[in-house]
Order: structure tokens, then C-alpha cells, then sequence
């Protein structure tokens, strides 16, 4: 009886001063794993003070909006294409973004990047004391000096363009001149990377090696942030960071692609995912059938694929987990068929690595109620 | 010296199957208060059974994906379109909805809608045991035998259209054939109901009519929900529901608009916001400056208005607490003239009414921290 | 001077009624192909009077907001599970929905489902005289009257659980009891459909088969809309619809999928994009550099995968070009090096197929310019 | 029989390098006026080289990717908190953009911005030939010089803050040192400075006075963007700018908020909008009853207060036109009543001003149709 398309006596009034100025922060909400907080990183950033197009002080408030903990500015020494505007040394950038960092409580430490074409390619050193001191024509002098101040030094995008593992990586490798290497750069994801990374014990990172205003580089929207290194560390510090680094105990996060050793991501799901209680069936014909609810209390989206082969259950092959909600699937099964009322789903986690090209899987218990 | 604008060896692939069925529930994240858990309920809701265009089940899905607790089903007796095509008496679409219910955990309480041209208007049973028996052409009838079946009765959207207060009502209140009103409908508020709420000790109840699919009525995106009735219940049940109606322990939220008893919105708030830590002053010329950072763990977005007449502070007038997220805004102080440590700033939150266009007003202390 | 990160004066009002009513249409922005006018059109849909769950009349209101052309309501004959409570026959829900498609200028094709398990599976007939007269136990009898009366009949979602081609098909299709085959149905893309419907010169469908809200099935943000069969067709008319239907000339569009014979297909995306003229060139070192800057005045993004094995010029690989919007990559190549002045960029259209598992190619051509 | 809930089979793939990287440029919707094209041009932007956040060819990438035509470069003369580290003269900035202006196709106009405290308070001249002479500790002479040099001078944000109208502006109104006055910088409007113009024919302006990187200030969703000054030029040329700001051929346009002349936004209006062709009637009792139909062509979204006094028509108060998109209204007649066959409708704009709080009024023809 009411009308159902009316639009009646809406108030409008001239709303000036809208804009979305971006003073919030939107938290990233992954779980602490193995006794250890998560803090999300990125360690490798530009601004204008080498080939970047900000202010350092933006990349603060950049990573202060989009719920960051930490960020390192890694300024090329080599490449500086506004030094004819610009009149600053290496440290320069890092000392103005620290300032920033007080003010909104983001950790800023200094690094660097050592800029050479392949076979060499791109190398950050952080943690570093005196940027100045590390410019150095020689590359492998410039590393040295890194490693005397007692940087934490790794490689950069290692892909077609800027260089795969050759001779010089396994001399710099034997020097111990690198302790990491980004397995996602941006928006590009190294498989062969996180093979290496296994194989010899390096440090998996993942960066944006952004230089425009980052909304540029990324839709910031919903749950999406840059890539991202997960630091398990033993406190929100730089030395913590430091340490947890040196300590291999990071994963990489990127578009909702989770890439790390299996005993940090497992974690990382267990904890996100909640099962909810059994809902009373709804009996169709003569199979039982019911949700399965499913709590996702991360800002992480899981794609998941179940792998029943057991032939007593019917259950849908996928769902997705969206961040912050509960999601369901229905299942089936007959209850005079079903010895065990317990049964183990079998699960594939589409969109978690825990080697190159290697899905985590995992499995879920389903308590099935006989009426 | 990286490529900015490149947009290389991107990944394309036919994913056809990605289109986002709701199979999800967001919660709306609202504290509880006074001991008692928050429930989200909307008391006022129609489907194919009378005038309302969606079969009652698709009214449980709804509201598992908005994120509610409960909903009432309370069709037109007297109003049925559908009725060449539809046979069925009036408490068919609830046994519908109840069923649907019991999968999605959702609690479905039994409703009906009396409807009638001013000066009585449309009134709402729910709660009721038949709603057969409640059908009369006397409509004083229909709320007795309402009554007498344990309902509880509210009037709907008071309004120049439907009737405002009149002797009708007088009559009704006297008989105590209704206990609430309707202060939010759709999108609608009733100012003057509030008033009237508060003068009779009547519940207030804020509910969508919602007569198509929901996601027609309301941009569902984002925070957003339809408007709702925050029930403080002792429990997630139906008769906790009933018995908190009755005691009025209610509050009313819509387009982040939040009405109700000053109690119960205080602590709503108080619980929603929390100040960080103070972080480190930043100095501009002879006065302090320093960030006042809030978290607002809630779903609700908080318009605040600074209304400090310290002059020895200065701070932005207004901010906006967006839902789950940490908003900060600047403010400056010379410490020289500082007397007191501790400054209390009074704030008035724009979209909290503890009364008919009373905006909540409350203060929050600051620390001023001298170098 | 200006403070950066001040939030002052704003103006908050109780804004109440700001609910997003549906009360508008987004037109789906495709070019007409071939003198014909490019219709969006969806022939396979349900309400309550089979398994459905709205009201017809929402069909259609769906149907205006998502600005589609036509739709055909096709109930199941065999499966309604809501007929202890609608007691109608199987031409209600047509005429309903057609008198709903009157006033929102929305053309109402009358059909029905024919409901079997595989091998048969599910069929519909669209431009029935009367349905009552199909539904019968005898499949092929219902089809012979479909046909009888003038339908136009397609097989729906042919697939390891509806059934795939088997003899079966081969008998109705020597029969000429079908004329077309859904390729795309709500989410699933059939790759064999595609190529039996090119084999046999069968009519290619995309349809939603929606059975709840469409906002349910459907994330209609955006450029997003449901499956959809794009006819072409002399007019906008229901027996020009028809005669486009037998005739072959329809494509399929989904999720920015489009799929049909090239040179329809074809016609869509060279009427949808238009390459700016060249702007001025900006030298770096030896090589000239340019952005190639696409506009896309479609409602369809296109993925572009560059496939250039000329030497003389670099380009960046992929582009996506976004709905109605303008999109660039940047070129780069050495003027002493060039002999002509004219290159042709041959493209691999990633999201466009022109038969099974075989994607849309062509080229564009640059002028470049010496200086 | 399909299942409904079923979410069966999808493809996950890992697919990084999906950001969206801003390589597109969004239109913005606008019909041209007068016979004079409407650009859409912000004259009040910062860098690094003054107080700003980013380096100057963002600002140009920025305009492109929200389809703006035209910018100015603004940098204070006075107040350049970064000269430590750059060291550049008046004109740096300005040159840099406009290289990339060239590789845009994006107009880059040279300016400057004088700064003082009130009662002069901040002026901006663009057209400028060289910034440098223009840097003066005499304010008067500073602006006497950009006259000199053909510069069209305009007076920024007249407020409490940074000054209204004084003896002052008297002095450099007579002295013909001003042109034009910002009725809205930012997110800020000033209905005294609009109703300043329209006494002593000032051009009106809005800019976006941005320092931080565009997303930080504005939300670019949908059809948003920054504060804008709509120019209505003969041609798209820097020279055909000037023309119009000095011939006072502009609007505003801010958050969906349009000010200016009714001869121009009259011909916005009504170029915007189309009424569709009337539908067929659907009765109900006694009364006419249809749909009026209107398409929005701009991106521009209109907020209507239907103001009929007509009695014998019933036609819902308000509605709104959303960009690009097709909305309706229900209305309804009683044929005998009526005696004339077309009935006019005013209509007031409420997001268009023509003056100082003075809302655009107009009206629609209806034409009623008696079966």
C-alpha cells in the first residue's frame, strides 16, 4: 500500500567541504604468527630526491593511510635525474622523512640503492649509517661499505631486464653481500626468486619500488594496499625489524597473494579463519544437507578449493573467503551412509605459496550431525 | 631509472565465473552496552505474501548478508495484491521465512501489519501466535486480539501522509495498544515521534518497510545497511528481543545517523573511539604542535565538532571518524601559557540524537606534554 | 602557507532520505554493427512461479536499472516448487511482467523452460503463444508444439551436469527442434558450445538464468551487468528480435568477455576505439618516444596484448583499455633506423573470442613522425 | 532446479600485475556553451617548487587522468620551504610541467602566486612571462609588474582567514589589479565573493589550491574530481583561456555544485538533460498515472525540486539525475480534470546557483495524454 517508487521530500543542501581529505588510516589486519607481531613493510621507496615524484614526507603519510608500519627510502646513488634542481646529499631524503615518521609514528629507516645494469642489477642496502659513504664507483666496494655499516642488503627485481642469477650473484652470495631478494617487485611476482630464496636461505621481500604518488601505482580501495614484506618481529622497533630480517622471518603479500615459508602462512590462516558452529540441517529427500559457515577475520581474501574425494560428502569444489566476513558453502551427505561423524575436508589455498608454483594446502574438520 | 608508465607483460586470462554472488555476511560492528548484547533487527518487512516483491526466504538471505540478528515478517492483512495468484492465510510467508531462518541462523519472529487510512495509520504486531485470528474489519479488534496473543504493537511512519498523533492515538496509548513508534522508516526520521517517545515512555524503533529487493532501496556498500532497530538484549533470542522491546531498551541507526537514550548512545560511542597514545610534538615557530589521533572501531561513521573555547589551544573545528579506521586532527599550543597538563575538549557528535534534534554532546581530555 | 591537513568548518546536516533508490537506468554502452541496432537482451529468467524468487514485475524494473533492451521470463513447465501457495498457470508470470515492460518501455518476450535430466537437460522456447499448451510429459512433444507455435528454441547450459552433445542433440538438431545453444550461462562459459554452435550454425546465447534478486548473482557496480545475448537486430521491436535470433546474429557478452562471429565482434571494437592523433614527441637520448593514447567509448574494457616483431620500434605489451575512458602506452623508436613512416602494431585482444578458445586479432597503424 | 547457492568451479589464477596502474583518463561530461567550448581548467596548483608535495610533471599527469584541459602552475613567490635542497628560480617549475603538458596534450599555463597576510592576502597571476621580475618585497608592485607583463590576476580564498574585502581590494579594483576572485578554493565556498563578482563583473573562479598528491585531497571515484573553473573559450588554446577569463566566460563546478551566470549554466542544464518520449499510461482507480523519464547526458549530478502548484497533477517533490544515466519520477493526472493537454512543471536545480545562494529555477513541459 505504500508506494514503492515514490522519492519524496529529499533535503538537499549545498554540501561544500566534502573532499575525502585522507587523514584515516585503514589497519591491515593480519594475525601476529609464532609469538612474533606481523609488521607490514615496504622497503624500497623513491622520492623526488633521486627518480621519485614526491616529497619524502608524503611517502610517510602514504604509508601511515594505508595502515603501514614501516618504510625504507632507498634513493638510487647513481641515478638522480633532478640533481640539477635538487642540491642534497644521500642522506638527505631519509632525514626529512624521519621527521615525518615522529610525527605519525611510522618507522623510517635510512637505505639506499646501488644501481648497475645486468648482470649485477639493483641493490638495496638498509639500515645503513651514512648513504654518502657507500657511493662508490666500484659496485662491490659500494656493498662492502653497506655491509661495514651493517646494512641488511638485498636484490632487487632479479627478471629478464635487470639481470637473473649468474657468476656475480654467486660471488656476491659468497661474500655474503646479499641476505635477500625480492620475490615481488610492484606488481611483478618472481617465481624462480622464491626458489632461490629456499634453496640458499635468503630473505624473501616483497616492495613497491614506487616513485609516483602511490594511488597512481595502486587502487587503494577496499582491502587493497601495495605489495607488502610481513616482518614476524619481536616488537614494532627498527632493531626488531633489523633482527627479524637477518632472521628470515618474513612473507610477502600482494594483492591478496600470500607467499612465505609454510610454518608462517599456515599460521597466518589458522588464525584468520574461524568455523562457525553447525546451523540445523535442511533435509532434501532423503540427504542431509547443510552450511558451512566460514569466519574471515583477516584483510586477506582466501580463495579456496576443496578436494573431497570422499564420495559419502557432496560439497561445492570452491568458495571465497572475502577479508572481514563470514562466507558459506553448502554441503550434502547421506547419514546412513556415513560411518564417522567426523570428516576431514581436504582444502587448497588457491592464492597462498609456500614455494614456487607449490599451493598451500591444508584441511578442515566437519562435525556432521546425524538427526 | 625504472620505467614509470610501463604497464608490461601483464597476465590476461578468461575468468569467467567471478561474479561476486553474495554468499557473504558482513557484521555491522556496533559494542554492546549496559551489560546487554546489541542486536541488529528490523521489525517491519513484506514479501509476495502481500505487497512486497520478493519470495519471504530471500528476506533471511538479505539479512544474513547485511549482517542482522533478526527480522519480523509483517504482512498487510488488509492489503493484498497478490491475492488472484497468492492463496494462503496470513501466517504462511513467516512459516516460510522461519525455515529459512534456522539454515542462516537468522531469528525470524512472527508479525503482521494493521493497516488503515489516518487518523489511525498502520500499526505493527510482532510476536503474535496466529495471525488469522488478529484479521478484523474492527481494526481496535485486531490490536486487542494482538494484545492478548502477547504482541508487542508499534505504530508505523507517523506522518502528515499516514496520521500524526491525534485523539486516535491518545485512545490507543491509554488502552496500551501500542508500546512503540516508528521514528525511522525507510529513509525517513520523525522528529516530532521522538518527542512523543520520550514524553511516554515509548519505544523507539527505527525499521525498512522494504517492500522490493533490498539492494533497490538501499546502496548496501561500503558500511552502509538499511535502517535498523539496536535492540540491548540480555541474549541472541527471541524472547530476549521481546523483553527488551518492552522495557524500551532500543536505539535507532540509519545512514550512520544513530538516535536513542543518552545512556545507551554514550556508551555506544565511548566504546566506539579510542585515543591514541600521544605521539611525539612536532615544533612550528614558539607553539607545540601534535597530532590527536582517534581510532574508531565501529561501523559507525562520527561527525565531531570541536567546540573548544580554550584559547590557549587551537584545533581543527571539526573531524570525521570514518568506521574502522584511525582519523587524526592537528592541534597547537604554546606551552608558556599552558597552566594545566590536562585540557578537556568539549565535543558535539552531529550524527548522535539523544533527543528530537538534540545532538549528543560529550568531551574528551587531552594531555599536553611540555618539552 | 596554506595548512595541509586542516578539516575546518564543515557543514554536517541529518541528512535522512539519502538512500540510493534504484530509480535509475545505466545504459550499456555497445555500437550498433552491420546497419543493425545492437539490442541487450537476457532470455533466460525466473520468478516465484516456478523456482524463482521475485515477483515478474521486478524483472523488469532489473531489467531498466541494468540497461537492458529485452528479456524473456521462462519458467520451468515441470518444477515449481512454490505451487501450494500460487495457484496460477504458465502464462501468469508473462503477463505480469509484459504489463511492467509497458511502463518502463522494456520489451517482455513470453517463454518457457522444458526441464529434464541429461541427456536432454534444459530448454527454453521464447516467442510461445501459450505455454500451457508445452508443458507435457513428453519432452519432444512440448518442443514440437514450441515450434508449432512459432518459438524460438534454445538448449540451456550444456554441460557435464545438464548433459553435453550426445544423440540426443544429434536427433533434435536433425529435427529442427532447436536453433540455438547458450555459450554462457549466469557465470560458465562453454568452449564446446562455441565451437558446436559455429560447426552447426546454431545461435549463439549468453543469458543469467537468475533465479533470486539480480543484485545477488550479479555485482552490478561499474560497467558490471549480467550475461547478456546482444542481438542484432533491424529494430527495437520483439519480431525483429526474433527474426535476429534465427538469422545467427547475436553475440555474447560477459564479465567484459565478448564472444561471436568476427565480424561482428569484430565491428564492436573497431567502432568502440579510436586512436588520438599523435602528439608531440619527447626525445630521450637517441630514440624517440611517444605515448600511443587509445579512447574506448565502449562499456566494455579491452585487454590488449601487443604482438609487434618489429625491431625498430619498442612498445610496452599490454593495454587495458578501460570503459569510456582514454588509455596510453609509451613507444619508443630510432627515426634513423625507420625506413617508413607508417607501422602496423598487430594486436591479440585478449577478452574477445571469435570462436572457441580462439581470441580476436588485428592491427593498428602508427604514423610516426621525424623530426 | 538449478541450484541456487552453488558456487561451483571457478577458476583461480594467480594473477599479479593486476594494479591498476592510472593510465587512463576519465572524461569529464560537460556540454559546450554559447558556441564556445567548455574546458575544464584548475589555475591554482603547487609543487615542490614552493609548498607543494610532488614534482611538477605530476601535476600534469594528475590533470590527464581526471580529464582536465588545462592547469597553471602557481608557485608562491615568497614562502618556498624547501630552498635548502632546491634551488631553482621562479620559472623552474613551470618549465618542467610544461614539457609534460607537450606529452600530454594538456595546456600548462606559467603563473605565481603573491603572497601577503590580510588584508591583501594571496593573489595569483597566470599568463605570466617571467615569474622572477614579478618577485618583489612591494606587493603593489609585484602585481603591477604581471600586469605589465599581460598577466590575468585573480584574488584567492576572500575569508576570515586570509582576508575579505577591504580597502584594499577597493585600492586594487580601481587600480585594475585584479580580475577575478576564487568563489571556491578546495573544498571551501564563499557566497559574499560570488555575490563581489556579480556586482563589479569579476570573473569567477575555482581551484583547487592542491599541495599534497590530488587523491590525498580529493576522492576520484565515479564521476568526481577537484574544484574546478569552467572556461568557455573559442578554441582549446591558452590564448582562447585568457579571452574568456578576461571576457568573464567562466563557472564553477565543484562536488556535483555548479555556480555561475544563468546564460551558461541554463545551457549547461538544458543540454544535460532530455526528457524521454512519455510511456504508456498505467492506471490505477480513477487517476492517470505514468512515468516521466530523463536522461542525464552530463556527468554533472542534478538534485530537482519539482515545485508544482498544480492540483490537478500529483508529481513527486524532488528527484535526482545521476550522471549518465537515465532517472524517472512517477506522476499522475485525472483525465476529465484536466483541461489543457500540456501542463508546465518548475522545477528548482538545487546544486546549481546562480547568484549568491540564489537557486536556478526552470521548468519542464509535460505532455499529458488522455486515452
Amino acid at each position: 500500500m505504500k508506494k514503492i517508487v515514490i522519492l519524496a521530500s529529499l533535503l538537499f543542501v549545498i554540501v561544500l567541504g566534502l573532499n575525502a581529505q585522507k587523514q584515516q588510516r585503514n589497519e591491515i589486519s593480519i594475525p601476529d604468527v609464532g609469538g612474533y607481531k606481523t609488521l607490514k613493510c615496504d622497503f624500497h621507496i623513491h622520492t623526488v630526491f633521486s627518480d621519485g615524484k614526491v616529497w619524502p614526507d608524503v611517502r610517510v603519510m602514504e604509508a601511515w593511510n594505508e595502515g603501514l608500519d614501516a618504510i625504507a627510502i632507498t634513493e638510487h646513488l647513481e641515478y638522480r635525474p633532478h640533481e640539477n634542481d635538487i642540491k642534497a646529499d644521500h642522506n638527505r631524503s631519509y632525514d626529512i622523512a624521519a621527521k615525518a615518521g615522529e610525527k605519525f609514528d611510522i618507522i623510517v629507516i635510512r637505505g639506499t640503492e646501488v644501481t648497475r645494469k645486468k648482470p649485477m642489477g639493483h641493490i638495496n642496502a638498509i639500515f645503513t649509517k651514512d648513504n654518502n659513504l657507500i657511493a662508490n664507483v666500484d659496485s662491490i666496494e659500494s656493498l662492502k661499505e653497506a655491509k661495514k655499516q651493517g646494512a641488511f642488503i638485498f636484490w632487487n627485481h632479479p627478471s629478464e631486464k635487470y639481470g637473473k642469477w649468474s657468476a656475480t650473484q654467486d660471488f656476491l652470495y659468497k661474500e655474503k653481500l646479499f641476505q635477500g631478494i625480492e620475490i615481488v617487485n610492484s606488481s611483478r611476482y618472481y617465481d624462480d626468486a622464491f626458489a632461490w630464496c629456499n634453496d640458499k636461505s635468503l630473505t624473501i621481500m616483497g616492495n613497491s619500488d614506487v616513485h609516483l604518488p602511490i594511488d597512481h601505482d595502486y587502487d587503494l580501495l577496499g582491502n587493497n594496499h601495495r605489495s607488502l614484506t610481513l616482518v614476524f618481529a619481536k616488537e614494532k622497533t627498527e632493531a626488531a625489524i633489523q633482527e627479524a630480517l637477518v632472521a628470515g622471518r618474513t612473507a610477502v603479500l600482494f594483492n591478496h597473494q600470500l607467499m612465505g615459508k609454510e610454518i608462517y602462512v599456515k599460521e597466518i590462516f589458522t588464525k584468520s579463519i574461524e568455523i562457525l558452529p553447525q546451523h540445523k540441517l535442511f533435509k532434501k529427500s532423503i540427504r542431509n544437507k547443510s552450511l558451512l559457515m566460514i569466519k574471515n577475520t583477516s584483510g586477506i581474501e582466501f580463495s579456496i578449493k576443496t578436494k573431497s574425494t570422499n564420495t559419502e560428502i557432496k560439497i561445492s569444489t570452491s568458495m571465497v573467503l572475502k577479508p572481514n566476513a563470514v562466507s558459506y558453502i553448502e554441503f550434502e551427505y547421506n547419514p546412513s551412509e556415513m560411518g564417522a561423524k567426523e570428516i576431514a575436508i581436504p582444502l587448497e589455498i588457491e592464492n597462498i605459496l609456500v614455494g614456487p608454483s607449490k599451493k598451500f594446502e591444508t584441511s578442515i574438520q566437519l562435525r556432521l550431525i546425524t538427526e
